[in-house]
């Protein structure tokens, strides 16, 4: 089959063997897949991804060195089903799927693996188990924001926020507008939302972000009077002793650059709980004792679980998350390449589709 | 009266004006007051003490330069009572308190104030309702042990561990030792601790750890297996597939040195969580990524809460905490000087009390 393969940091379309299911697994036909930012540094920095995940305690383990096809993020059909298979979906099913092979020997993550093609390809290989079927109806295009709006409903889940709390989205790329439109589908904020792109902050206006801010005009963190989140102890302490529970501050971190972690603890409020969205892939710094001196909390989080992944897409699927406005473009195998250049400019674009079809 | 005063970065014993008790305010006698490892770095490291503080939103506002006497852990007996007291306590009760000064134009820190003298001296002035009283029969010695301790129940509150999880504490001075008894005390762990010093691995088994490491001999971080906590996603994967909840690590981190944190980052179990107890004064590295990768929540926890404070008093008082072991030491004003520089040698000491009468 052709497929777009990472081949000594460059990306060639290429002929890739033919993808043949064993136990459990399905035969797909990629309709759809998104370019995910993540691809972007593995196919630059393939060794301190890989090494990371390993030290991680993560499940990625191909080598890097060696070809493979990149696409988690993707909707596909099903063309046939391998041995042991309960055949849950018939032929010609639409269906979405974690992008992680179940195997035998262990886990592979499908688009980060020198065996099992991601969705840059024409066909992939798919664990039954993993499959979640696409509602009727569903536009292909929008059951492949799935993977990446699931990324915002696990941040969402384990920032535990409460009905009362104050939301502030540091970044507006495609995983801060994933957390905008799951803070938003539950009912929960306000949310304000900052991003340097004046498109981007469109977009977060579009996902339902409350307030949008410039952080070049106004610093993101000067809102909390306005919203009646108490910054010092001792406000927290006047609001505790009127018998009321103050409001808490829950930033999103969805930048991944080094520095800005700093910066929040700087920014907020005492007590504020901080959900690191975003991946810095560099060794960062920050002062301990004034997150001490706060009481900060700060949580790393990843992905999601398969309940949050099904959940998601029953989500797009009923229209309690709109990601239309997401995709602001569309390539071929032969335009991977220039997508990943093009990605690099945020005022362009949030999210890339490739279609293996198209020529 | 006679109090040590912290002048130009030295402690000398030195006559300070009698504290006269305000509105709502006590006048009481110290009978004793621990000597802190905070109030090594506030002598050394004044401004930036403060700074820090100003910066977190606390409460600490005095000027590092003037003249102040330090003294934040103690117990005292109530000599007299000012102006629109309840006169809850009688004359001659002994009371511990928390070493907040509330006043009419905010709150001032007992013991970090330039106008409210800590325990170094003679005498303080207390609000009448910070005070705890004394159970009948509690030797002050051990009373004056209510804060530190009450640092530790704080952080094991904060850190939410289930009736499954394993606590490490990292780092068994004071802080540590307060947090080793902060977990038994509720019937938590298996604690395991880790501490360079003999001495102070000593004192860890002494407060009821399960077991003690010598990272010179043992990394604090090979002992996961034998404890049944899963390591990597996979193995969390496979317990959760076993319909069980997997055990989680809980570490606390005690030491407060630059580079401890992304040890602990390296070394911990995916989905562990972090209480950062320790504080460090300098700004510090870490591995963002690596976080993300393992999903860790860093819970960054200062001080307690009055009831924290009221409960840990009563669990000393009824013996489920004991404190006796902790006292190393004990000096009169002349003393504190030079019990300063003995608290930079681990080896030799945990607490040294400050005995104002003893010459």
């Amino acid at each position: 089959m052709k497929a777009v393969i990472a081949r000594n940091k460059s990306l060639v379309v290429d002929d890739w063997p033919d993808p043949e299911p064993k136990q459990g697994e399905v035969l797909v036909k990629t309709l759809v897949c998104g370019i995910c930012g993540s691809d972007l540094h593995a196919l630059n920095h393939g060794e301190h991804f890989v090494d990371l995940t390993r030290r991680g305690g993560g499940a990625l383990t191909y080598e890097p060195d060696k070809d493979l096809v990149f696409g988690h993020e993707f909707c596909a059909e099903i063309l046939d089903h391998g041995p042991g298979t309960q055949k849950l979906f018939r032929t010609g099913t639409r269906v979405c799927s974690l992008p992680i092979a179940v195997t035998e020997s262990g886990v592979q993550g499908i688009g980060y693996s020198n065996t099992y093609a991601g969705g840059y390809g024409e066909q992939m290989v798919l664990s039954e188990t993993m499959l979640v079927e696409v509602p009727n109806g569903l536009a292909s295009d929008h059951a492949a924001l799935t993977e990446p709006m699931a990324v915002g409903a696990h941040a969402v889940n384990e920032a535990e926020m409460g009905p009362n709390d104050v939301a502030l989205v540091i970044g507006c790329g495609p995983v801060g507008l994933a957390v905008i439109a799951g803070l938003k589908a539950r009912g929960l904020g306000p949310v304000i939302a900052a991003d340097f792109s004046p498109g981007r902050r469109g977009l977060a206006e579009t996902m339902g972000a409350d307030v949008v801010v410039d952080p070049k005009e106004t610093s993101p963190y000067s809102q909390w009077a306005d919203f009646g989140v108490p910054q010092t102890s001792m406000e927290r302490m006047m609001v505790e002793m009127m018998g009321e529970t103050p409001r808490r501050a829950i930033i999103f971190e969805c930048v991944g650059v080094k520095g800005v972690v700093q910066q929040i603890l700087e920014g907020v409020p005492v007590r504020s709980r901080i959900v690191i969205v975003g991946v810095c892939m560099e060794t960062d710094h920050f002062e301990p004792a004034l997150a001490v001196t706060k009481q900060l909390d700060l949580r790393f989080v990843l992905g999601y679980s398969q309940e949050e992944f099904a959940g998601t897409l029953h989500m797009i699927a009923e229209g309690e998350i709109d990601v239309a406005p997401l995709v602001t473009g569309r390539v071929g195998l032969e335009g991977v390449a220039q997508a990943f250049e093009d990605l690099a400019h945020p005022e362009k674009h949030a999210k890339i589709l490739v279609d293996p079809t198209l020529v």
